[in-house]
């Protein structure tokens, strides 16, 4: 049997939760589980709050761990392997989307939340091909959030051919905002935060932060002028959008990884004046996934967690749901 | 003196109006108008639509004329050459858009219309920067509109890197949209028209459509599926642009060159779910003009018009305002 964290019903109290272990499909690695970080897509799974969820509801997309058992056709690992797993679980492989290497614009992949039971269990399973290696010189045991939110806010850095030339803005600096300072810095990029929380402006500044602004301080912002090749928005509240492409200067985007419920209002005329963009973007691909643990492990980059035992996981829950945890919560056993 | 048609209030009928022709300044060339077409923003001039109208407002910025003087500076061009003039009359020459072949984001720029005395006239002046030699093989007597409805179509093929290999929409066949048919057609494209006219489809098909689409047909449109890589909308009515966004492939998009008033409401998902983006672009460069050119007279590419001469101005105003042009009006003394 395996031990998991589950809901049973939407928005309850996670329960200490055993399912039978299968065996691995041919295509499939089993993953012992040695960290999971909580995302808020966690939360929304938890709470049902796309309307998507089944209960029990095992979440958690934020996987480092051991790959203990493979299926019969596995290649790509052996047991023995520290890997990621992430959002996805496996693609169909066959799409013109996975042939392109884009295997997160494929239109049949299993989630590793919603289509299988998840990471805040003792083990986990996914096709190989969603499976990622760590590399040796990741600071692996602080690493899970790369899995997830790392990826969805290192993928803009290489869709847009993102260099040290660029400015760049985060909105938001919570999982994912604090590790676009991070990446964006490391890149060599000017980067300005965003952000409406108390923390102390040195602590930004030490996460990559070169500027700090509120982001609700509408006379600040236009102050700004017209500076930003790309802002990435990880927030998931409504803010005065065409404010901030008034921030953005000639070909350059305002990019939503955040998932605001609100619809995004624009102004055409901020659009045209400057041939801006607005644009979204969903974690990211195996190969990106690699590419992203590589730049960590050569810039030393990994994400400021807090650890939590899976037994407290319920407290980690409340923590991140009032906005106290810098910057993400990760759960061992 | 100069003849020229204005209005003397916002909305007027246009009058007979005559100023002093002035020596051209140092970097000016003085053209005078051999045809003009008739763009909605003139209509939207005329009005006051925008707030930024001063009268006498003489409108008219698709203008193609011979030059007949020139400033002691000018070195692009010479007394007795056919050229074209567009929505800018001028540029800053000196900002970095300018250094860098983009005039159309100076912010320093001059309009043709709004600036001083556009192009109802049978002279206007603009900076030899603006103004772009029109190539020998065009059909010059019907390319006015090329000036600033084609650039307008013409540069998301540039900006983008759109080629033969992409499927492209049109969204609104009139002024604009006829010559984005032609445009894309003309590059090798797949293209679809989205229509709510009750023009004959032969009609759009001799245009380049290889479909037609109606555009308020929602169960038509959502049957398409993800398929463009490029849409480009050229109407100025709200449509459910969500729906649009459904019908564009991975990395493609949704892109503006009508002016809208309305803001766009589009949903973050939709955006992300395909890395896809909401953009628009502002007419086009001196360099763009001069491609689009080289583009129509290769490729034997020229609007469809209706001719009116100067003095049934009006006559065409009331046309075009009831949507009766097809597809552009283009006045001649």
């Amino acid at each position: 049997m395996i031990r998991a964290y589950a809901a049973m019903s939407a928005g309850e109290t996670l329960k200490l939760f055993e399912y039978k272990a299968q065996p691995p499909k041919p295509n499939e690695v089993c993953i012992k589980v040695e960290s999971c970080g909580i995302c808020h897509s966690d939360i929304s799974a938890i709470d049902n709050s796309w309307g998507a969820s089944k209960y029990p509801m095992v979440a958690g997309h934020e996987v480092i761990g051991e790959i203990i058992n493979i299926g019969s056709n596995v290649s790509l690992h052996n047991i023995g392997d520290r890997v990621g797993l992430g959002w996805h679980s496996g693609y169909c492989n066959t799409c013109e989307h996975c042939n392109a290497g884009d295997h997160n614009f494929c239109s049949s992949t299993n989630k590793t939340v919603f289509s299988q039971y998840g990471g805040f269990a003792e083990q986990v399973s996914a096709d190989e091909v969603s499976v990622i290696p760590i590399p040796k010189g990741l600071n692996y045991k602080d690493s899970s959030p790369l899995l997830c939110g790392g990826i969805t806010v290192f993928t803009p850095m290489i869709e847009f051919n993102i260099t040290k030339k660029h400015k760049v803005g985060v909105i938001g600096i919570g999982g994912l905002g604090h590790l676009a300072l991070k990446f964006y810095k490391a890149l060599g990029c000017h980067v300005t935060a965003f952000t409406n929380s108390e923390d102390k402006d040195s602590l930004l500044k030490s996460l990559g932060a070169d500027e700090i602004i509120s982001s609700t301080d509408k006379s600040q912002i236009k102050s700004l002028g017209a500076q930003f090749d790309l802002i990435i928005s990880t927030v998931n509240v409504k803010l005065d959008w065409n404010l901030f492409l008034s921030t953005i200067q000639p070909r350059g985007r305002l990019h939503f990884v955040g998932a605001v419920l609100d619809p995004i209002e624009s102004s055409v005329f901020s659009l045209m004046s400057g041939r801006k963009s607005i644009s979204g973007s969903p974690v990211g691909s195996p190969k990106n996934i690699k590419k992203m643990l590589d730049f960590c492990s050569k810039h030393k980059i990994y994400p400021m967690v807090e650890h939590f035992k899976f037994d407290q996981i319920n407290d980690a829950i409340k923590k991140l749901k009032n906005n106290k945890i810098r910057f993400r919560a990760v759960l061992s056993w």
